[in-house]
């Protein structure tokens, strides 16, 4: 209940012993990048040291998004994505972002299994992380764990999640590019637009084009992105056809990310994204370190005092958050 | 860009024209309803106003919160559920929060097509809302939605989100009472379970009762709830069956949700939820406030100012939150 005091506390880490971690982590060794990340998970108080030890080399890598519905084989792209990208010689991270509560631990188990393909090759490091509450799916801990891959010396950092809408548009925010990936029979057009991901996809990568009815997926998505009012001159998303578990087709895939990397570069996209995925990030450490100050003032928090005069009908929850915040 | 000005200006409302509004909204004016709601959405600068004129109202309302992945019958789930409750003499108000990402007005269709099944009744309101993104789906607009249609008076606030993962446990925080929907043929058990609907919902719901599979399901749920560790004494969900498209079982639903009810207040469960619920509401206000003071400081704001700096390698996230906030 009070991960500010854990974190640093159950691995014994002090803050001196920080820039040697950092060091381990981008030296290559896995276990340390492991550590750097169970003290994001725990939102360790050491985080600031870590952060500052890293800001001179983060922004080397490549933040790549891949999301869609459950079913269409975002295990198993990703799998082939980091093959083919260690086969051109980038080492690369594989953050899963995992929908199950955050109440259960289902994160670990799904990592035993990942690990299995790439065991071995200390190019690849692969990590499960629960998706976090509060302040909104991604916007916390995702982040930081983005920061720390990048900053520790990868040249790809993958970030899986399942695509459902809202974290759709959330990690469309965070990544440089996002692959939103379908399959056949996995529901219709309509379907499909209203989750909002013709909005969100840099690329679309239909998967299981060994299936009936991927041809007619990627004719009726471009059908549809068509559609979709774009200003000249801006990148227009592919529509890419792979099998996965074959490896069909994801050479093609690697090749369209440095397609979209070379535009983010030259159209000055990169450097707005990288602004407003940062701007989001101070926001959120700003506003977890408030809230954090809320519930613990006092007896119960003076937020909770507040909330129970708002249920009792004294008051209500502009009037309490107005005697909140300073000035 | 500026919902600030445009909520109150687009309307020409007025801070001493607030109180009428109310007024006639707790008198039974759908369009009023309707107007205090756009003030929700549009984060009018009068909301303040109107949650002060509502707030000795709130609290009588029964807020239901209903759940489920696409294609389980939420819709049909929802209509037939309100036209039980209905029949049973409480005015409902349904708020339908849409998975359209922000950029895209998905919402106003649905509104148009739900309506024809009450059309005329003005002991049912029915909205669409979209989910709105920053500090995390459901935690800005739809608390402030459900408290509008708690204070103007209705009996029964049924909302109703699409759950996959973090929005159904948002929901849950949200809810007196969650119902969680499921369907035959729409996913094996694990997923049910990696999507964390074994932890929020308060009544399950088995929806196309008369397709194959169905009280497979049932019996696959209460063997997995079975296996959840629960205290004595403490609620055990019930897991029904329904055809909604026929109503049939829909009367059972209704008569749980009371039992429910009536446990959530001799247990003091229902105090403890609400209150939960209101600190989120203010903390969301106080944030939401927060962070259009930094963003609106000089220039481009002192906080993409600071983004700039952090993207630049010279500082990090945390070092930048530090500077952004008092004391």
């Amino acid at each position: 209940m009070t991960p500010s005091t854990t974190g640093g506390g159950r691995r014994g880490l002090t803050a001196a012993a920080v820039p040697d971690l950092v060091a381990a982590a981008r030296d290559g060794q896995s276990r340390a990048v492991g550590r750097l990340l169970s003290l994001v998970e725990d939102e360790s108080p050491l985080l600031p040291e870590v952060m500052r030890a890293l800001a001179p080399h983060v922004g080397h890598a490549r933040i790549v998004g891949l999301t869609g519905a459950p079913g269409v084989g975002k295990s198993t792209s990703t799998n082939a994505l980091v093959a083919e990208l260690r086969r051109r010689g980038d080492r690369a991270a594989v953050l899963a972002i995992d929908p199950s509560s955050p109440f259960s631990g289902g994160a670990l188990l799904g990592d035993r299994i990942r690990m299995t393909d790439h065991a071995g090759d200390p190019g690849v490091f692969i990590r499960s992380m629960a998706a976090r509450g509060h302040l909104g799916g991604l916007s916390w801990t995702a982040p930081q764990a983005m920061r720390v891959l990048d900053g520790v010396g990868f040249d790809v950092v993958l970030v899986e999640t399942v695509g459902v809408g809202q974290s759709e548009v959330e990690i469309a925010g965070h990544a440089d590019t996002t692959i939103v990936l379908l399959a056949p029979g996995m529901g219709d057009g309509i379907q499909a637009a209203k989750a909002g991901i013709l909005e969100v996809g840099d690329l679309y990568v239909v998967n299981k084009a060994d299936r009936d009815g991927a041809t007619k997926v990627r004719r009726d998505l471009r059908a549809m992105l068509a559609l979709a009012e774009r200003p000249e001159h801006v990148w227009r998303p592919p529509v890419l056809l792979t099998t996965a578990a074959t490896a069909d087709g994801v050479p093609a895939v690697a090749d369209a990310l440095g397609e979209h990397r070379a535009w983010l570069e030259s159209s000055g996209e990169l450097e707005r994204r990288r602004v407003r995925r940062v701007r989001d990030e101070i926001e959120a450490v700003a506003l977890g370190a408030l809230r954090r100050r809320w519930e613990s003032v006092g007896a119960g928090g003076r937020l909770e005092e507040l909330a129970r005069a708002v249920v009792a009908g004294e008051t209500d929850p502009y009037a309490a958050a107005e005697s909140l915040l300073p000035g």
